[in-house]
């Protein structure tokens, strides 16, 4: 009963046989192999985006840093949910490959960020004089970190705003293959189509043993694509991030977007979400501040239900964590309730039933 | 015939098994894993450092990269030599991860500093006035850029010379496991009784797919070697190398490093080297400047056998190398060719008979 | 009728004579003259702190951001309020300085931090995990952005909290004198015997041309003193703040805290506020929503007059900064006037005549 | 008989004045007063450069570090001569600037980089592959570290081979106002006709207190002026360098270079050195390895000599600044020698009395 996190979850057979198949003798390094070559043209196929360019990293968090350096200025802020990712939990790893820009956190409902919350936010940087960092991008996180998913026009609407100030558009998309696989819209009705400038797609969180792309997207943005790869790159290097066997890794991406199967990955962690937030509303205990749009729940549940699901050897992490499992027996208290490609139903039967007690 | 560099050989199928091994349901993220424990535990043990701080990352630039800041500040310079990888192939990694420290560099033979050089360096840095940079760490390279190895009395001398400045000794060990079968030396004299105080001991250019250990040894250098330790931790999820599946990547630390396979398959890379070496001596026209005391060769052969090897399929690099295959058949030109532990002797064999013509 | 801000001020004529007298032949650059090392005798003395360790810079930005990266970590976050200085007004300079460190922004009325704000956001991050960005210092401004000062015992409480978690408290002391001399508190009983570990006063905006001094005071904060203070020094020339001819500056330091001039001059200044504040007060259409504690107002005005100011060449800003004469009359527009010491009464009361119509 | 450095000296009464006259009641700050305006356009009509962008700073390591931050990307390296003062005295603040930008250091005769010297480090950097920094831009000192000069042919040789990579060209004119003097070309000679894209003119060593004018020139490296040079203006207050009352250097900047003062104050200091030269020369034992082209001499003088300097108060450098007293008095030690604006005959004179014995 693991619902810690999605990345306590083992990788995907097909992932790992990919993985063997490219331990096939001697090849070039640092992406000069087959694999990464196909690999990269896959995520092009895959996004309808023929130009794009496509770089591959092993953590979400060098992702988001990496792509975020590449597309601010060190004197400028980024306008991300105060819940976001890159906010809370990379460690100040965007200041780092910024050289030291600001976030500026927007509220909202379920970490999803709103056009009003944006359009406020932007007209308090408006004076962007000397003494003021100024405006520098706008990051979405999709699906977001209390589990919503935005819809591809709320993306369009929020990327307008940034996009009428000259802003990229920048997507945390570690959970993207869960929010695509539950909306059933394509990748590029997603990303580009929407405004999206560059996009974090992460593998790791669904199937990878570690594996994440950064998709930069032709248009107007980049006036010149090739020379920001070209920067991506040095900037990849420069923080350690270019592996010298990178086919290992290509070869998990290639293998997970082949045939769409990082969507039934996707799929089945989101079913298993819906699963577990039905069981546990049938129980008529649980509390839902927030909506299941993607593989996580964030249910508010008695506290006695809680002592009952730790006696049981149910994982997860309460939400905050910091609250104690000592107290009134009725209190409820919000966890998190994570699921995975390869949470089984009998686990998630077993959680309920626990709780349900 | 791959003698490129030995990160265009295969991993080898004893790691490869034990990363299956590792993909066994669901386990904590973040190295909260008993594989994770286990590999620790294992560089531990190899090391005869019980008490050593050991971290995991994927890369040699990491590695390298983030030791160095966690020993220096940025007002300092690290005493290297001129070929370190430091300098001359990690986009400025180090610069980076210190904070913008210098790198001072010193000349030596065959890329292997001198007590000399070293004592002249540390003198002409010791104004140390407030205009100035201070001295910041001594950065050694074993095996070396040039293919030669340190004697631990070597590295002893050199770290003598740190220590009397106090200053701390970071070991680049990329290919350490090939000096360490080459000399037959135990880890320890290799490292820590020689004066090493932070060892970066890499797996990826010798049997593992990604896989770096940095290791803080015991001793008088770090006060409180456990807020060493987490400072690390911090900073590699600063730099975005805090993998959530680390089990993966210590998998292949653990099983490199088990019953000795990793000084077999450096022993294999070591002897096709020499195998190589002896074959073009035996053909009496390779010029050897460089001594080959690890895995890779520096020949100076004439350009007609240059054109003879390339005709033939050879893969490696000339060094330096923009130099042409043009010109006159006789002009000795240095090329490097580095054996990895999936070199075959028919590879040698081969490449002796294009050469020898 | 100049009421932008005290910067727009002249400098003092007592410290213009100073710095005169201070071009008296050859002297040794770079802090090491004799009127230096009296400027920061002077320093100790007036703050009755024989041990403190005190530099001097030329900006109050340059001061504030040294001073922060002398005593957090780059994987930190500095506890401020929403207002302060250094989030507000300094284009990122703590984030340069740090090395990319966090601002974690506490709410509270008049710009002024309150206990309950800081003990929520010290809450809040006591996880303080790998991921998290860890908890760094306590940033106060004093006199406050909105005109507010702290109590001694105010900073004292706050103070307290960021001990507890043994974090360092820094003070933005740009208008320290103004506070100091609104409340006739001693500058030790306002700083260090109140819990300030690192103060930056600031001599600019009240008679100096440039000047600010950073003093670390002893206590139990910095282990080594001494070592702190030459980190500093490092810190400071490496930002280019280091000035050769320092003599020039520590003169004007030196005589602004001759004989209590730097407190004249602050009484000055806040007389003029006060004296303000009560013009419009007495006019009866000003309405105060900010304290006037220091020497700076933030009165709401109708918007005529608003107009009929800026008719009369009254020269201030309109807080925030975009808001427009054209409207309706009777609407309440908040503005900032900043007295400084050469405000005349006469200018003053001239802006009340022009106020009041 | 202060000979330690030219920014021992005081600053000239005409300067002094100017800044005295400056206090003239309120100014806009941060550069929106008439003085500034009026500065920046005196060093567009000197230059010869309508179009240059000019902004203040107070030191030269401050102007050399925001200048080469501006003009590169921290992935690169700066070509310069090994004893330029960005790379042995300041403590790396262009590292600090840049973001960790490399310098490569270049050897040359008396600290002037040769055209040689300077083809054979581009060359070596020619791979420029991904995994080495990038070239950035070529930096020379005007005059140089050790008292040479550049012709105007010098410096336009060494930026056409800057240019013919696309490296823009910084100059370190710390003491361009010597070399200029020397030389009797014009300003623009010097600098941007030769291809020098950006200037740091000092004055705070030849007569101000504290000023230096960062010159960014017209042409066609940078594509947009402006974009530039509001790029540096937020460096600048990022770094801490924007002054609030920034009249009073302005008003040193704009005296200095009005009617030729600065080139006078020059033209005395060159000229104490010279008599200070032929003095020495005439004494029969001084040794003279560089040139005297500026204000500052080299010579190497017996150690006999050195103690009686010593003895009569001499005040200077032993270059380097670690020779001993102690020893054979023939032995002949190298020393630094520099003169400024307010060097008088009287102390050369006596120097020399002493020194001839």
């Amino acid at each position: 009963m693991w619902f810690t996190s999605d990345n306590a979850g083992p990788a995907a057979p097909e992932l790992m046989q990919a993985v063997m198949e490219a331990n096939d003798g001697h090849a070039m390094p640092y992406g000069a192999d087959p694999i990464t070559a196909r690999a990269q043209d896959r995520v092009r196929e895959v996004f309808e985006a023929p130009n794009a360019v496509v770089h591959f990293v092993a953590t979400g968090t060098a992702a988001n840093a990496l792509a975020l350096g590449s597309v601010t200025a060190p004197w400028t802020t980024v306008f991300c949910h105060r819940n976001a990712h890159i906010e809370e939990d990379e460690c100040g790893a965007p200041e780092f490959y910024t050289g030291g820009a600001k976030l500026t956190l927007i509220d909202g409902e379920h970490a999803r960020m709103t056009e009003a919350g944006l359009a406020r936010a932007l007209r308090f940087t408006a004076r962007a004089g000397v003494h003021n960092v100024q405006r520098g991008a706008l990051s979405l996180t999709q699906a977001t970190e209390l589990g919503a998913v935005y819809q591809p026009e709320d993306v369009a609407a929020l990327a307008a705003l940034a996009r009428g100030q000259s802003l990229p558009v920048h997507m945390d998309g570690t959970r993207f293959a869960n929010a695509c696989a539950r909306l059933g819209k394509s990748p590029a009705e997603m990303s580009w189509k929407a405004g999206v400038d560059v996009l974090c797609l992460g593998a790791s969180k669904n199937g990878a043993m570690a594996a994440e792309a950064v998709i930069f997207f032709d248009g107007d943005r980049f006036g010149d694509l090739a020379a920001k790869g070209w920067e991506f790159e040095l900037r990849r290097k420069r923080g350690g991030h270019l592996f010298s066997k990178l086919r290992f890794m290509s070869a998990q991406m290639d293998r997970w977007l082949e045939g769409g199967l990082w969507l039934d990955l996707a799929g089945r962690a989101n079913a298993m979400a819906d699963r577990l937030a039905a069981g546990l509303k049938a129980g008529g205990r649980a509390r839902f501040d927030h909506p299941v749009e993607a593989n996580a729940l964030f249910p508010a549940l008695p506290r006695a239900m809680h002592r009952r699901l730790h006696e049981a050897g149910a994982r997860y992490y309460m939400w905050p964590f910091d609250q104690s499992l000592e107290g009134p027996d009725d209190e409820m208290l919000t966890c998190r309730l994570v699921c995975n490609w390869a949470t089984s139903e009998a686990d998630v039967d077993a959680f309920i039933a626990a709780a349900n007690g």
